[in-house]
């Protein structure tokens, strides 16, 4: 129990030189990713640059002890910080701090309580939808950064009608900047690929093996490497006192203070309340976790290689990263599916690869932020949109298409729901409908009706339901069973239920009625196969009489047994 | 089709003497039955009791035409008055007559669109807690009356609080009046029920048969009856000039002027929009229309004596009833089965008892309104109570603990859900807890695993999954399977999919995952009995390899197979 609740006491006693070479190397390529990502996505979020930083150390040391999955790299994620600008509501970081305080309660509840089966809900369909709009909507979010337009709204039709209006204004210089990262940045994303002549027979000599580790680090690196050009570029135009493009401007020196999370917050002359600030980030306290773990578990799925996930243990370790990190002014953090593939591709051994992660962004902090001063927004706006254009799932419609056509609707209603109103609020939206779906499923279950001929020779009709009976559909198969019987009113009729698995009250109910139904009409209703614990929930209703066999030999005794009593009856 | 959708035309032709001599007999004595109910059931809705009266003439004339169930008695019902006053919000008769229109709306497109199915969603125990805690509402807004006290607040809570408040200051003459109403309501109910010694053999004269009629009848219109005795008794006081009983007061005379619906409204100074107007009465446009269905329907099916119920036409009925009566000033109207069931034992031929009933409701208005100013108010009371304390099912919990003991859990979750929230969101929860149930079975279904010998002798073992695999459950199952397959690493597993009767995209792609975690761990997953569309779905995916059998034959040679080529690869 305690080895499954702190995964560090199973790794720790067998940690050894070569593990920790391992982590420190791993450690320190997520830390050169994640250090112009926390920026860039501080600002997806709506927060100063610092705060990306300031959510990148905590969650790491945390993560070590509690985290079950070597490869996963805690931090800000662009979904957490898209679902964090669209609840801030402008509201400054004390806002952000909270909803990361907040989503760590609700994950480690989530944990303790067991509640990881929530997560099954969000179906393929639904998520691709979600992540494809959350995509489009962060990488909207960037274009005016690459143009070097400055206008006020975020939301994704008023930054298109925005650069619609204010497109004539773009900056030359940003926007060659920009473009030129973004490809620069796809470019190298495929560098990795390439075969540096390593023959077939697996020679090739020393020089081509590091040119292929020189090729594979820079891929890697490339968002700090592009980060670093630009930044001395737009130091070198500085020094000649020239500033061609929009920067990033003062981040905050030094380490964020370490305090409890904000339960009151001042904004310009209003004093916002716990309850007030709670009920401006409304359901995001909920869908931040969701989607969080959502995202994690879906991380550890792909690195474990058919090892088991423990689901609870990530939700656990997850929410207690987040209420740690929320005390040192961190917005909300998870796993992120790119830091974790940067994490894998450099070996890290342990968990402890985030130790060094998390004190490369402490000693960032401490040393460099004068430097991120020169960033320009651009190429941060580039580093976001290289990262999220591989969000946009599109590919997945096509297996959709082939597998189940009707699942293409839900992806489509979480999409557009997604784009036209708020992101959160577009995954309930999309949820929803997929539940319908389900629920149409299990209130309008399939009944098939054939006529037979017993053994004996006695015609009659057999009615087979497919799946559970219960509330929803009680009433329908209860029409479906007398209409079927309509199809000769004077033989008997075969109530075939084995496939049914369960059944309820009301179910019951609807059983007892067409009972009532069919010895008013004078006509026999033989149930077939009825599982024992689903003939005494049907027995506890009272019906007048529960004929029932399960083997075919009883049933056709009945049936000759019905046909006798019909005859008698007519003469 | 035009016979379905205007039944009228399915009657009208035959109808005869005979008929008409029935219907009106049983249309006055609904009418006699329904016109002190409308008084008080305008008092439930916190309205002057005009507006009961408006509300009983109009749909009964509609439902003539459109109604497809002879029975039903169209009019004010307790159920809809209650909603009503509790999202009306004091505000007034207009907000209630758009309501009946809207209702109406509502209630129409759910008939053209065939949406009754929704009302399936309504479980057995939900209808239970919610008519249930219906009733004790309604009992307690009218206990105040019964004492003759007058305190502000409605809700149940404040209701008792100020009952013990105010308890003290009880008028006796009142409080004497009501209760002993109440208890000659209750004994005049069993009346009918007395054998006037009828003897074994039919005989007995037609004294006796005459005698058995009037018992009947006194029991039956118990309600004008003890309201008008009261009023003769109040007006004896009167002039006297004593006025020991809370008296109904002025009562408008005349009909209600033809209009159409409110789409504004004036309340004190402020002047409500068409907009403002809904969103005040909020979810109640569609919880009226739908429990007014649902009641309707029930009634519908209580004497349908096992005959088809068309419940789109019913729908359609209410629907055009509902708008039709909110031309004249009406509050929501549905068919009560307490009247409806005096319509049947008055032996109504066709739905034109209607017309009578209407008919006298009319004359009402006209000529008798100066003396329902005596109706003592305690009396109506005593009449509300009376009708509703069969409407607390108690009994229900009974069979509902025989059958399946946790459908318990939705009905006390709407019982006390209705008294502490407001009505219509009560039964949301518990409609939303009932669908919990549902969900949860099928995010979780069962999956049996037993260890087998083929033919040939090979061990392997056996998965069977019990019910359609969804999104909810593609993860579990994934887990589960890959769990039974951990009893025997070298034994192949054969997955039973009899009784998986759909699955989705979300559940191929966990087959797929599946088939994927099978392969990594070199063991063999066969997949039997799967339905072909089920198996397109699945290959939908594109999974690396599919094996699959319906038959035992095939299944034993695939095992044989698997069984080699594990040895093979061992060797």
């Amino acid at each position: 129990m305690l080895l499954r609740r702190l995964p560090i006491l199973a790794w720790l006693p067998n940690y050894n030189f070569r593990s920790g070479l391992a982590d420190l190397i791993a450690g320190v390529t997520v830390g050169l990713t994640v250090i112009p990502q926390a920026i860039a996505y501080a600002g997806v979020a709506g927060l100063p640059p610092q705060y990306g930083l300031y959510s990148s150390f905590m969650a790491c040391f945390v993560y070590t002890a509690l985290g079950s999955v070597k490869d996963s790299a805690v931090g800000p994620t662009a979904i957490a910080a898209i679902l964090t600008r669209e609840n801030l509501h402008g509201l400054g970081p004390e806002f952000a701090v909270l909803l990361a305080f907040l989503s760590g309660c609700v994950e480690l509840l989530m944990g303790l309580l067991q509640l990881g089966f929530l997560i099954d809900f969000i179906s393929g369909p639904v998520s691709v939808g979600f992540t494809s709009a959350a995509a489009i909507i962060i990488a909207t979010t960037q274009i005016k950064d690459i143009l070097g337009l400055s206008f006020p709204g975020g939301k994704f039709l008023q930054v298109w009608a925005g650069l619609y209006e204010h497109i004539g204004e773009t900056r030359l210089w940003d926007a060659t900047l920009g473009l030129g990262c973004l490809l620069l940045l796809l470019l190298l994303r495929k560098v990795k690929d390439i075969k540096v002549g390593v023959s077939e027979k697996g020679g090739g000599g020393r020089g081509r093996a590091a040119l292929a580790q020189a090729l594979w680090f820079l891929s890697t690196t490339r968002n700090i490497l592009v980060v670093l050009v630009c930044a001395g570029l737009a130091y070198y135009f500085d020094t000649k006192n020239q500033t061609p493009f929009v920067l990033t401007g003062e981040v905050r020196a030094g380490l964020p203070r370490l305090a409890l999370p904000p339960l009151s917050a001042t904004v310009g002359n209003h004093t916002y309340t716990f309850t007030e600030m709670t009920s401006t980030l409304g359901s995001a306290i909920f869908v931040v976790p969701l989607l969080s773990i959502l995202e994690n578990i879906a991380l550890a799925k792909v690195f474990s290689e058919g090892k088991y996930v423990d689901a609870t243990q990530e939700m656990i370790a997850l929410g207690v990263c987040n209420m740690a990190a929320s005390l040192v002014d961190s917005m909300p953090v998870s796993g992120a599916l790119s830091r974790g593939a940067v994490n894998h591709a450099s070996g890290v051994a342990t968990p402890a690869g985030g130790l060094y992660t998390g004190a490369l962004v402490l000693l960032a902090l401490q040393y460099f932020t004068p430097y991120f001063y020169y960033i320009p927004k651009a190429s941060l706006a580039a580093v976001i949109i290289a990262a999220v254009v591989f969000m946009m799932e599109l590919h997945v419609f096509k297996p959709i298409w082939r597998t189940k056509k009707v699942d293409i609707i839900p992806a489509v209603v979480t999409f557009a729901a997604c784009l036209l109103l708020r992101l959160e609020l577009g995954i309930v939206v999309g949820i929803a409908v997929n539940l319908l779906f389900l629920l149409y499923a299990s209130a309008r279950p399939a009944v098939r009706v054939t006529s037979a001929l017993s053994s004996d020779g006695v015609p009659h009709v057999v009615a087979s339901v497919d799946r559970a009976l219960a509330f929803p559909s009680a009433e329908f198969v209860r029409r479906a069973v007398r209409k079927a019987a309509d199809r000769d009113a004077r033989a008997p009729l075969v109530l075939d239920a084995s496939h049914v698995q369960a059944a309820d009250f009301t179910a019951a109910r609807g059983i007892k009625a067409l009972i009532e139904d069919f010895h008013a009409r004078g006509q026999t209703i033989i149930f077939y196969n009825v599982k024992p614990s689903i003939a005494e929930v049907f027995r506890g209703v009272r019906p007048r009489e529960f004929l029932h066999c399960s083997c075919r030999a009883e049933l056709d005794r009945l049936l000759l047994e019905a046909q006798r009593q019909d005859k008698q009856a007519r003469a």
